[in-house]
């Protein structure tokens, strides 16, 4: 490998993004080096570069940004990985020692290094490194950008394995963003036997309907959710109100699973009603074991990544990337082709 | 059968029972007549007979306290079962044709008629008509008074089956009443590593520390529940901060059961907890299917019930089983004896 | 309803089915008259025309044939159903009271009704009687066919639930008759991420490889199933030969339902892999709950069923159906249209 | 550590045991060194000692013995374990790496290395090396042969957790040898509702009854075992025909776990029964996860291993230990002290 360069988007603080130049990785053992091809921007890539935190992860250094992220071995170090493939990367490295990993719950495990999660570095580069088992290989039908969005899909898959979706499934997901819509189209291909997606922004739910979702709910009307009978709910907005309306429409015995986070540590719940329709809440944290399953979804055709793709930049418009949700809120997914 | 009188314990209104002549029973179809020995006083029948209400429940006319209950079928009817058989009565039946019951969660059927619920009479009387197959044949070996207690056992067993108690759990009941208690001594029966029982009563604790329950818990005291590293929570208090403080001790992937009814429908839980250890928050409504085995549970002395017993009164007593919980707090449990 | 005819396809011995007069039914309580429209043949129904029993199931009189069956409401009796109302018939309508019917797992109850299952009669006929929780509405843009095959449906979607069919599975289907096919399509439904369905005869091969199937596996080539990695079997040819090879392939932790009932009550398996893999090893007797969620699958356009069936008949000609499967092996399902 | 000598029991060949000295361990990267204090004789330390292997597994070159073990600490090499502690060791490691161990399923490991099974060394012997999240601290209050037999309760809570024994399980344990028994304890522990345990050995069943078990069955009378309506079985004796008539005794949805090893790999099941009762077979390699929730077993006083001990040896007797099985039946499991 002869490259001496690697251009990355590293944000030095709030709004001060810069296209510079970041050591080359030197793989560690186990690890590949991947020459990376897409990114997708994740609203907490914006948010760091908006806030310069999330709760209590502070960017207190220049840090990479990105964590949705695909690209081609180009070095493939000790590993089982050939020269020239291409992989899709789990951004979370567990430690392998730990309760949780020794138990196969590695997302939960407290030692993880995970990409653009201070202090860590993220993929938003020319090269990473990352250890290969969590470099997954994608087939050759499946694009660079959908290779990259294995990781959205993955907190989608997660949720819905959370919520135990299967045949029949009744499943309303509140809110309309990338995890929403992936939510929604990862039910379908459980097969579940309704989907709603409901949410209150018209560009959001204009996007929503060009999906093959069974109800999007525009939930400024006021309706129900109650009426659909979900047994499902997947709540992706972090919204008070919106948990709660959610929860309350769920049948008796239905599952809650809580995938946006609120803006406070607690929240109002209808206590009650979990307690008289002995519902089940629980929510998630990033996921595990879902690259090879998400993949498959993929490659078989099951799910559409590309379809989510409203934007696609270069490198040197990262800062363009990040902004925009603002710019063009009806770009459900804008992705960084770091090559170009 | 030539009995002529059914006397009863009849809530008139507020503060108002009475001990008076209530209509024989006439069993209906599948029913059996139970000539009633023994009922165990519920804080529901408390809550009656202080408030003449719980929530939405309201006692608008006369009704029958009292559904904790044994006896001695004394008319089987159609029934299989012989005359002079002691059962334990289960004092929920169901409709038998709605969905919850077709799927066999038939405490959650929208049609149950339960004892002492209004406007359904209880069981605090001489007899009592009941379906046959919510009649549970005990063995002589068991007590009238242990008969009638399988009802909040069942409670305990179906709070532990919610939360999948096994061998190993670390199990942290909150709140030192009867259905605590219950639910510590169903934890240990189910396996638990190890059960904690927290209460702020002084009467309550020393109660609980007559029974075999590996740590009682001055909660008075400030000790951080996650010291004892629980992976199972029993809410029994329905007090918010108890509720918070309980799911925040829990450790990553851990259930909380809230059996305990709060004062108000909606509460504050600590949602991003529960989101970044992926807890699961779940509550129960009564129990469906316990009966057997709750009196498997106490027939082959893993439960001893008696022992909750802290009192026995006749019939005519009944006001004042009802102020036990008021007159000595060292009672943990009151039992009518209504033969007596 | 003004019926005074009631056609129907009698079996009276071995090879001899007879179109005759039937009694017209007469609805008890709970009870709906459908005129019915589509009955699909049934390897069963074959069985006994061409053996006159199925093991202890014997015909001693004459019976009407047929259990895959759809229709329109003609009487509602004092059901919540309307004249009308087009329905898939759920065939077997169990008891309501025993200990399986009150924990949901009614497919298990010993009392059940079960159409064409000695003695009781079955649907080939211009009209039956049915509980109306077992006739179950269909949405006008389901075909009277598909609504018949909702019947076998319900067979293939069952046996996914057993084996935990789930987003990622790999399930392996041996034996590709209608119920092989239609787990296998249930498969794709539910999320697997592959999906192989093997079998020997050509003819079946070729119509299966008409269906959206990852791979048809021509079993004689000698292929090792275990090369596909499945961690889900679904057995649907009875073989023994067949069974022990699919289980053998599976990956450890593996599932196998047996869903072909076998020549022998006892047959041989590969307990040490059971047991060094920890393999799963269960079977289906018929379903339960499955109905109203084969009919969102198919509804919702997730399942095809019209394209499984190979021929139509009318009424007149249900002994050609009979042997439709001899006559042309390219058939996969046959289908009388009884009011044809 | 001062030890200069290792004396361990070193089998050389068929009836070939000899006591002498083998090299010190060495603790390699996360390892400690323990001196062993009891060794739990197993069958498979007996089989290898007769017959010089099992199955694919020969012992071809001389092997340590052993593999029931506890000890003490004398090298805490990088551990966070303290010189002094006592501890269970669990005789299998992981490679860590593998699929199996990401998943948390580590006992399925391809790569385990694991005390006594060719080529690997035992631990019947002064010193060992082990790593260190293998060896499971202990309290002082559980004796040295205890701890060494938390390995053979792993076996039976291991099988308990895959049966799913719970509160009110109907468990029938079929071979009464000392897993058999640690089975039917654990599932008395979990809080099944009856637990039998059959075998066909007088001196079995005279040990047998000395414990606290619903039923101890002597199977030579011909007893039908579905008069006892086993909804677990815990298959222990390996013997083909008592699989079957167990199996054929489980109540419809029960389950079989074959823990017990038969004497060839395929064997003859009742399949149509499997199938007609939706009943689930599996069964058990090893264990996983088990050692800190049968530590927690046993300190607590729920199950009484010591009971289990029939004789003691010194490391100088271990020959009459492996014959101890022939000389005396009525010792269920025989512990060579090591240091004595």
């Amino acid at each position: 490998m002869a490259a001496q360069s690697n251009l990355a988007a590293v944000l030095h603080g709030i709004g001060d993004l810069r296209i510079e130049e970041h050591p080359m990785p030197v793989p560690g053992p186990h690890e590949v080096v991947v020459e990376i091809r897409s990114v997708g921007i994740c609203g907490s890539d914006v948010h760091y570069y908006e806030h310069g935190r999330i709760g209590d992860y502070v960017v207190n250094a220049p840090m990479v940004l990105g964590h949705e992220s695909s690209g081609v071995v180009v070095d493939a170090g000790t590993s089982s990985l050939a020269v020239g493939q291409r992989v899709a990367i789990e951004p979370g490295v567990p430690c392998g020692h730990c309760e949780q990993c020794r138990r196969g719950t590695y997302n939960l495990c407290p030692d993880v290094v995970f990409f653009a999660t201070p202090p860590v570095h993220g993929s938003l580069a020319h090269y990473v490194a990352v250890h290969e088992a969590f470099a997954h290989p994608v087939p050759d039908s499946m694009s660079d950008d959908a290779a990259a969005l294995i990781e959205p899909l993955s907190v989608g898959l997660w949720a819905n394995q959370k919520a135990g979706t299967g045949i029949g499934s009744r499943v309303l997901v509140t809110g309309a963003g990338p995890i929403g819509v992936l939510c929604a189209l990862t039910a379908r291909a459980a097969g579940a036997g309704w989907v709603g997606l409901a949410d209150v922004h018209p560009a959001r739910l204009k996007v929503a309907s060009t999906f093959d979702i069974d109800d999007v709910i525009d939930a400024r009307e006021g309706k129900d959710y109650a009426d659909f009978e979900p047994d499902v709910l997947l709540e992706c907005s972090g919204a008070a109100p919106v948990v709660t309306a959610g929860i309350k429409a769920l049948k008796p015995l239905g599952t809650a699973v809580l995938v946006g986070m609120g803006a406070s540590a607690e929240q109002s719940l209808p206590v009650a009603t979990i307690q008289s329709r002995e519902l089940t809440v629980t929510g998630t944290f990033r996921y595990a074991h879902t690259y090879p399953d998400a993949i498959a979804l993929v490659a078989s055709g099951r799910i559409d990544l590309d379809a989510l793709v409203g934007a696609t930049l270069p490198l040197s418009d990262s800062e363009a990337a990040l902004k925009m949700g603002q710019t063009d809120p009806s770009v459900l997914k804008t992705v960084v082709r770091v090559q170009e």
